[in-house]
C-alpha cells in the first residue's frame, strides 16, 4: 500500500469534486428459490448505466474471509489500515449516540448486569433490559459526581450504553470489567500503563457509585465496563489528502465515523432524498462528500429479502438528481456486505464501481456482486479506494522524474 | 513481493533470450467520439498475434492511482521496489543527458534563474529562456574551476541544465537552494548530515562563481539546485539475475535507467528500425534485451491521438522483424500510460503481455487496455515482471525441496 507520508506529498487541492456514496452493507448472496441477489433482484437502471459508463470490480475491506464492522468497514474506505486503526469499542459506541469525541475524552461501552447478594454476576446482559428501563437507569447514573471529572452517559439499546470521562490527562489503557463468565465477581478496572492509573481510579469510583444507585434496580443492578478507547489518534483526510471533505449521513454511528477523519458533518433528513437535498446544498462548500445509506444494512439484518430490494431501488431512483450536480467523479461500494440470508455482515467482496470522464469503462453493466467483479479493477482493497478517487479526479503529482 | 536474496538464490544463468519491449506511455484512454483508444484504434496485427498466442494482463508501476515519471516506471519494469529506489532528480538529469554516473559522483538539477539587485529570486525560471541560449550560459559556466573537484555541466533543455561534482568523498545528503517562491532569496546549500558538510561548500563555491558569471545575462543571471543525488546504490541485473543484459535506447535517460542497472548500453539510431537493427547485431552477445520505443509517449504528451496511433503501427510493423530474432520470451508492455487526452503521465494500469512457449495462453487476442484487462495475469505490479520474465525463460530453479 502507497504509504500516508507518499500520498500528503503527491496530494492536490483542486475544485474538482468527488462523491463516495456508501450504500452499507450492499453485498448479498443468492436467494435459495431464484438465484439471484438482491442486487441481481433489484430494477436499477441508473446504478446500471453508471456501471456501463464506468469502471468496476470488488473490495475486501479487511482481508479474505473477514467480515468487517462498520467501524473499520468505514476506515478502510477512507484510506486508513483497518487492522493498524482499530478504533476502540468505547469510541465506537460514542460515536455511535452521536456524541462529539474530544482528543483527551475516554469512552467506555457499559453493559448493564445483575450481581448477586455476594456480588457474583449471575447475568451479563440484565436479562436484555428493554431500552426504556435502559433510559431510566442512565438518567439516574446521571446523577454521579466525580470531583475534576466530567461524565457523559448515554443510552445506546437494549443493555447497552456509553459513558464518557473528559479530564485533563486521561489515559485508555485499561482493563475490562466484564469477567465474561457468570458465577464470579467482575473486575476491577486496572491500569496497563502507569499513565493510566488516574483513569482506572476515576472508573472504579464511578463504578462504585453507579452499583449503589442501581442497588434495587434488579435485573439490572450493576454495570461492567469494556473497552475504554479514546479518540484515535490518525491523521485526518485534510492532512493527508488536502481535502475539505463532508459527510452526509442519517445515522449518528456514520456521522461519528466522518468526524473522526476530518469530515465537517452535515445536518440532514432521515431519508435518502434528505441527503441528496442536503448535499445539493453544500455542494459548492466541498471537495469531497461522503453520503451514507443504511437501509441496505439494516434490511438486511432483518433478514428481509425483498426489503433489501427495494432500498436498493430506493438509491436508484434518486441516483439521477445526485447525478445532476456533475460530480466529476463518483464512486458506489458499501462498507462490507450483510446479505439478507445470512441476517449479519459477512466477508464476501463488495461490488465496487467508479464513474469518471478519465475511465477506460469495462464491459460490466451491472451494478452487483458477480457483475463487478468480471470488472477492469477486479478484487481489491477498499483501502486503496481514496486513491482511485483522487487519481481520477487529477488531484494526485506524478511520482519521480 | 519475492525479495531480492531469494531471486539471486533461484537465478540461473541458460542460454535462453529474452526481450523486454518498453513502449514508452502506451497506454490511453478512449477517444471521446470513437469511444476506442489509441491502442484499439491502431492496426496491429503483429502485436494482436503476439497477444493471442501469449498471456495478458495490465501492471502497476507503482499503485493504484499513482502516475509514475519515466524512472520508477523503468525501475519497477527492472524488478525494482519504485518507492525503496527512487533515484534523485540529479541523477535522473544526469542519465537524461547521457552522462555516465560514477559511485562517488552528485549530480544536482540546475534551474537558470533571474535574481534582482537585492539577491531576491524574482524569475524561477529565467523566463523560461530558449535552450539555445542555455547552450550558450553553460559554456560560459564551464570555465568555473575549483580545487580538487572535476566539474561537468550540461545542458538538458530551456531553463534545465545539470551539473556533476565529481570528487572523493562527496556526499549527497544536501538540501535544495530554489525557495520555491519569488521575492526572496536562494537558500545557501546545507548540509543534512555532517558527511555532506564539505560538497555543500563546493557547491555554494560553485553557485558563487557562477553568479558572478551570470551578472550581465539577464534574465539568466542566477543559478538555482535541486535534487542533489548519487548514483543510486542498487544491486545491478547481473548480481540479482545472473544475466548479462542490454539496453537499446534512441533517447538517453532510459540508456541511463539501464546503464544504472547494469546492462550494456548498445550504440543504436533514432528509430525503432535502428533499435531492432542494433538488436540483430548483438543477439548473440547477451540474453536479456532492453528495447526502449520513445513516440508512443511523446506523442501521447502532445496530446496528438493520431500520431500515437501511428507510433504503435510503427512499432507492429518492425515487430516481425525482432520476432524473426526467436527469443524465447518477449513481453510487450509501458512504463506508464500517456493518453493523449491527459498530454501526460497518467495513472492507468497498462497494458502488459508475455509470449513464451511455455505460457497457458488467455483468450486475449488483441493487444490494448481493456483486451488485456481481461487476461489472465489480472492487475499485478510491474514489479513483478522480471519474476514472469525469468521463470518463462526457465532461468529460476524450484523453491524448496
Amino acid at each position: 500500500m502507497i504509504s500516508t507520508d507518499l500520498i500528503r506529498e503527491l496530494a492536490l487541492t483542486t475544485p474538482s469534486k468527488i462523491v463516495l456514496l456508501v450504500m452499507d452493507g450492499v453485498g448479498g448472496l443468492p436467494d435459495v428459490q431464484s438465484g439471484r441477489t438482491e442486487l441481481e433482484t433489484a430494477h436499477s437502471p441508473n446504478l446500471d448505466r453508471l456501471a456501463a459508463e464506468g469502471i468496476t470490480g470488488v473490495v475486501e475491506p479487511v482481508g479474505p474471509g473477514i467480515s468487517p464492522g462498520s467501524g473499520p468497514g468505514h476506515l478502510a474506505l477512507f484510506g486508513y489500515d483497518p487492522i493498524a486503526c482499530l478504533v476502540g469499542r468505547g469510541a465506537l459506541s460514542a460515536l455511535g449516540v452521536g456524541f462529539t469525541l474530544e482528543r483527551e475524552d475516554v469512552a467506555a461501552r457499559i453493559n448493564f448486569a445483575t450481581v448477586d447478594a455476594e456480588g457474583r454476576v449471575t447475568d451479563r446482559r440484565a436479562g436484555r433490559i428493554p431500552t426504556d428501563f435502559n433510559r431510566e437507569l442512565v438518567a439516574e447514573l446521571r446523577q454521579i459526581r466525580l470531583p475534576g471529572v466530567e461524565i457523559i452517559l448515554e443510552t445506546e439499546a437494549g443493555h447497552r450504553a456509553v459513558v464518557v470521562f473528559r479530564a485533563p490527562g486521561l489515559d485508555d489503557h485499561l482493563t475490562d470489567t466484564d469477567p465474561q463468565a457468570v458465577g464470579i465477581p467482575p473486575h476491577p478496572v486496572r491500569p496497563t500503563a502507569p499513565a493510566a492509573a488516574k483513569t482506572a481510579d476515576i472508573a472504579n469510583a464511578w463504578i462504585a457509585q453507579a452499583a449503589r444507585l442501581l442497588g434495587n434496580r434488579l435485573p439490572a443492578n450493576y454495570v461492567l465496563l469494556r473497552g475504554f478507547a479514546k479518540h484515535p489518534d490518525i491523521p485526518t483526510l485534510p492532512e493527508i489528502y488536502k481535502l475539505n471533505p463532508a459527510a452526509i449521513a442519517a445515522y449518528p454511528m456514520y456521522r461519528g465515523l466522518g468526524q473522526l477523519v476530518g469530515m465537517k458533518v452535515l445536518q440532514t433528513g432521515a431519508t435518502f432524498a434528505d441527503e441528496v437535498q442536503t448535499m445539493r446544498e453544500h455542494w459548492a462548500e466541498h471537495d469531497f462528500f461522503f453520503i451514507h445509506y443504511k437501509y441496505t444494512d439494516s434490511t438486511g439484518e432483518d433478514g428481509n429479502f425483498p426489503a433489501k430490494v427495494a432500498a436498493v431501488e430506493e438509491v436508484d431512483r434518486l441516483l439521477p438528481e445526485l447525478l445532476a450536480l456533475k460530480p466529476d467523479v463518483i464512486a458506489v461500494t458499501g462498507d462490507h456486505s450483510t446479505p439478507s440470508r445470512l441476517r449479519g455482515h459477512s466477508w464476501h467482496p463488495v461490488p465496487f464501481m467508479l464513474h469518471s470522464e478519465w475511465v477506460i469503462n469495462d464491459e460490466v453493466d451491472h451494478f452487483s456482486e458477480r457483475a463487478c467483479a468480471r470488472g477492469q479493477l477486479g478484487r481489491f482493497p477498499s483501502q486503496e479506494v481514496m486513491l482511485h478517487l483522487m487519481a481520477h479526479a487529477l488531484k494526485l503529482q506524478k511520482y519521480g522524474a
